[in-house]
């Protein structure tokens, strides 16, 4: 029994045929559709656990699992090591996934990790955007503007007719660079001071690694009445981005409560008030729609349900596509009472 | 960067190769090794956590991390499905590797699960019985005579000097083809009554799947006054195969006393009867001699370090053979804060 193996050159050979804006707007589709799932059962939703140590280098080994029960599993690995860039020239995250059909626990793939978290945590925002922005927002506004906000003003402006794009970072190179990295949306993305790109924008998407006790990363004094808020960086118990006045005067939808209220903006607000979350908005996004006109806060602290929502279109695409190479990892020995069957001849040379 | 993924056809040709009494050996010398080291920490020893499920079948996705610290980290994925042979011509469990260095996060190699495991467990086994056995042992007796009795046999027999062996099981049709699964090994191998195994064995090891509360699976009255047994089948609360009263007429020594008392033999007794770990054990072998005219007990519930030593010799064998496939799996991108930038000019498309 087979393993499919997807490499990052079946990923690029994939886009290079149906195109990113495909891989997003199937994903935002998939999530809408599974938080709106009444048979999505919130008793699936696990905990992560993992490794972490301080040598040689500060790191986290995270595992993420989601269960779909009856059906398959998804298991996120996931691995932080804020070192890498400086030691090693490499990313801070690296991680990957592999997909398991619990009829039998067979591992039927393994995939990278950090493109489908990219992809499904800007698809998260859309969902969350298109139920509570304003429908006619034109301008996105970027508190942060790394890797993740090139994946949210992607996402975003799949949903909204977004036409401007005001980015503000603590860098002033990563300010620079924004505009080359999202030029393949063909939208006008232009540096700004944080300023301008609070007063500005329909739509705001924080997306910063803020330390922990230094956030807010806005000042909030002059949002627009109706600004939907994104808040996407805060992952860690003591971190968050939004100033807890604003939160306050704000309809806040975490997407997984237990973890938002540990480790992300929901931090800051007691349990009143804390407002519906993201599977109560897409089950019945009609009865928020006044909140459109209002401002709102999606707490965006991303779960293994949005992982495996992610892998599931991604696999049935890598399917249609033929793509990814088969081989046999699993020892399925033909006589069960024999750990050395799959050896065939050689095991009995000893 | 690349992953190594070894598949099973990998493992096959190694063993074409090098034989599997070089596996077997190897394994058996890093594990006692790694069993004395005193830089080895207790506190790197995790519990193992999974997904339990009843539907479709019953099943458990469990997975078993270890982390040597500042080196490597490895995580074990192992499958329970009871259901998979009659409903799928599947084995009950499947299972994988994954090596990470904890440098880094990578996803060094990814393994079969299966294979490794048997063979360790054979070989913890065989550890314990070379400090614990004496050391003139003849005749190896099993109790269960299903796929763990053949690495038992085998990674005994490569320690002491073994030259019958006498296996019984519930399942006739078990016992009588195992001489035949373990001809490769040229030994007297035959299938006998429970009474001649019990009394007859300098080493006895217990590998069934006895059901919650149908314990013991020996009677052990007729035992040695030399018998060493390793209890290996044993690995679920409720569930053990030794009788009480020749459990504290031993030394019992478990192999990670935390997990041994919740599914090992250790469950029925209290903590003073308990005797030394496999660590201590292998830490001073000959503090324990005089136990080898004596009755002893391995409580062999198999942990994490086992895989991790065990995948570290199959990896260095791996590596000299040059065997298995370098792929690129997790996205690395040039550009840290462009999550597309892998895609090269596919990703510009839109």
């Amino acid at each position: 029994m087979k393993t499919r193996i997807i490499g990052l050159h079946d990923l690029a050979r994939l886009v290079a045929r149906v195109g990113l804006n495909a891989l997003m707007d199937g994903i935002i589709e998939r999530l809408a559709r599974a938080f709106a799932d009444p048979a999505f059962d919130r008793r699936d939703l696990r905990a992560r656990g993992g490794l972490h140590y301080e040598s040689p280098h500060l790191g986290l080994l995270e595992w993420m699992p989601h269960l779909a029960r009856g059906r398959s599993a998804t298991i996120k690995m996931i691995a932080y090591h804020p070192d890498n860039p400086t030691a090693y020239a490499l990313p801070t995250v690296l991680g990957h996934i592999g997909r398991y059909d619990v009829r039998t626990g067979h591992l039927v793939a393994l995939i990278d990790g950090v493109f489908p978290t990219a992809l499904r945590t800007g698809a998260a925002s859309a969902v969350a955007s298109r139920i509570l922005a304003l429908p006619a927002s034109e301008t996105l506004g970027l508190i942060g503007a790394g890797a993740q906000a090139v994946t949210q003003t992607h996402a975003i402006s799949r949903v909204l007719p977004i036409r401007r794009v005001l980015a503000f970072d603590i860098d002033p190179r990563v300010s620079k660079s924004f505009p080359d990295r999202t030029r393949f949306l063909g939208l006008d993305v232009r540096a700004a001071p944080l300023a301008e790109v609070e007063q500005s924008a329909d739509v705001l998407c924080t997306v910063t690694s803020v330390a922990v006790g230094a956030g807010p990363v806005i000042e909030g004094r002059r949002l627009k009445d109706h600004v939907h808020i994104n808040a996407v960086g805060s992952d860690f118990s003591g971190k968050w981005e939004i100033p807890c006045d604003v939160l306050k005067a704000s309809l806040v939808c975490p997407d997984f409560p237990a973890q938002a209220v540990v480790e992300g903006e929901c931090q800051q607000l007691g349990p009143a008030e804390i407002g519906p979350d993201i599977l109560n908005l897409a089950s019945s996004p009609e009865s928020y729609a006044s909140w459109r006109e209002r401002r709102t806060v999606f707490d965006s602290t991303g779960f293994a349900l949005e992982d495996h929502v992610a892998l599931d279109f991604l696999l049935d695409m890598i399917q249609t596509h033929e793509l990814g190479s088969d081989l046999e990892i699993e020892s399925i020995p033909d006589d069960a009472q024999n750990p050395y069957d799959f050896l065939g001849d050689s095991a009995r040379a000893g």
